[in-house]
């Protein structure tokens, strides 16, 4: 057997939330690494992270950081990916950025493995990963689109503020204690860190995440729409979502209504779903068993259950996918697009 | 002026979450109680609480209990209502019900005033008080109704852990607790009491309330299904459901999409809710105002907000609607019957 080919890496954000995932997920997963780069801004430069073993020095990120790497994994926010990504490229990288700063570009595939990796082999460069909400659904969804096409989905989102970064659920956690200790909770990070109005998410549901567009739908739930056009290739699958943070740590579960295009036998369905990658099917109501975000956590899979008929519409279906949004959501989803690549290449 | 006509009150369940907030509610509004016979079961009885200043002694609820009583309030679970509630209609009294086990008598009008007060007052004895997530969802859509007709309704729940029970409460705090401490989080109360499978609730969703039906919706789900096509008197609202508990102590959230049968102006429906009573909108996106279930914990209202309209189905309305379950949801619609009845009387 040929010696593996190996491969330098680099993750830009290394001490984000989504960042750390990445360097675990590499290193349990044995990535085949040459070297890997650990990038962050000028502040975290100099601090160490130990990586199997070795403890690796963070850099500051520049544009020149990237010479001589083959991947180069951005989660530092979508203007550090704007302004370094075209660099990354120049020095000949792969780019797969985690960040929402590419994802609408037409010149950039917007990938989830199990469902568009032929989209991630014609890249120029940049390949997109979606939102976390988006990614649990279209991989959930998936082998019911191929089998018999969707019309409409109709999506309420249960999201864990991990989305927000390790601020916001040091935020929760903070904020939960002070309340089980009958103290004010304190307010500065939820539902939008920039934004001049925080609301208490311990205890509490907040129906706002990322900023409002025009049309009274928040930018994520906007994402939810337009990138599972992309993701499915299809503009013609209409999504409609409600998107809310609740005083989850890890995990976002989603009550999903979808309208197929076909009638619809509820045991194929199941079938077509057990035997999807990277879907694990959990459906025993009579057992109390459905996907729960505390069992999420950590696992790399998402998470489908409470499988049932609508009521009255004929071809529509309700479910509840659950999956670790920064997993399956983020990091995961990244390592992924470069495992298929190298796969792909082999 | 005439002396204010007064009432024998008596309220069943007098220990529970609900309980507590109907004596609550009889205070605080001033009800026009001659005397206030507390009722519960016999390990609390010879407990007392406090109502105006006076100590009153809780008795153990019999068949007997209801001599001379006007108003026999019930919130101490379906089977108390089932055995205690003939007895109380025989002696005279107007029961109204918080639990389940009237709701789908067809001789029991099942009443949220703002909707439907003239059932109430067709009453033969016993009223039924609707579901608490129904109940905040009828008062919401019954101008829109009234204005428009509804085709369809689908909404996911968000719903707090007291509307089942104080011990639910308890187990969500102790959780919390336990889980920012570090330790394991014990499971004893939910998703549901009396069922062997117990999930942590603590930063986590639980996508069941209730026992599940053989369509694979919950009983909880399905009582938002019968009871709204009951209160609206319609049999032709098709309204599918997805419960699920949160970590929030006090306040259901509900995201709702509704499809009108008629095409509307979003304009119309904001002075709609506006003008409605028990109503108040809150919505203003770009000033982030919204409904918050910390902000509806202790009102009386029913709060809506996140109003637009659906991307593609031209009489498709979104809107997150919010109320405390144990006041509109629970003790304050029961209280608002006997109130109502009183006014009608007057």
């Amino acid at each position: 057997m040929a010696n593996q080919l190996t491969y330098n890496v680099a993750v830009v954000g290394a001490t984000g939330a989504v960042g750390q995932q990445m360097i675990r997920l590499l290193e349990e997963r044995n990535f085949p690494i040459k070297q890997l780069k650990l990038l962050a801004s000028g502040r975290s430069a100099g601090k160490t992270v130990t990586f199997k073993g070795q403890e690796v020095v963070l850099e500051e990120a520049t544009p020149e950081s990237f010479a001589g790497v083959d991947f180069a994994l951005f989660s530092a926010g979508g203007s550090v990916s704007k302004e370094l990504a075209p660099h990354a490229v120049r020095h000949g990288a792969i780019v797969i950025d985690n960040t929402s700063a590419y994802r609408m570009d037409p010149d950039v595939p917007l990938v989830v493995p199990e469902v568009n990796m032929d989209a991630a082999l014609a890249h120029k460069g940049i390949i997109a990963n979606p939102n976390c909400s988006t990614i649990q659904m279209v991989a959930a969804l998936k082998p019911l689109y191929d089998r018999f096409g969707i019309d409409r989905i109709i999506v309420s989102t249960y999201q864990a503020v991990s989305g927000a970064g390790q601020s916001a659920i040091n935020e929760l956690l903070d904020q939960s204690r002070d309340v089980l200790d009958g103290k004010e909770a304190e307010c500065r990070v939820l539902p939008v860190g920039k934004l001049p109005v925080h609301h208490q998410i311990a205890f509490n549901a907040i129906p706002q995440i990322d900023v409002f567009t025009d049309n009274g739908f928040t930018y994520e739930e906007m994402k939810m729409v337009n990138e599972t056009k992309k993701i499915f290739g299809d503009d013609t699958v209409q999504v409609s979502a409600t998107c809310v943070r609740i005083p989850v740590v890890y995990g976002h579960s989603e009550s999903v209504y979808v309208e197929l295009k076909q009638d619809y036998d509820l045991n194929e369905v199941r079938a077509l779903l057990e035997n999807a990658p990277g879907v694990v099917v959990v459906d025993a109501p009579q057992e109390q068993q459905y996907p729960l975000a505390t069992d999420a956590t950590g696992k790399l899979d998402v998470f489908v259950g409470r499988l049932r008929r609508d009521l009255h519409h004929p071809r529509g279906l309700h479910m509840w996918i659950v999956s670790d949004n920064l997993l399956k959501g983020a990091a995961w989803n990244t390592v992924q697009i470069a495992e298929e690549l190298i796969k792909a290449r082999a």
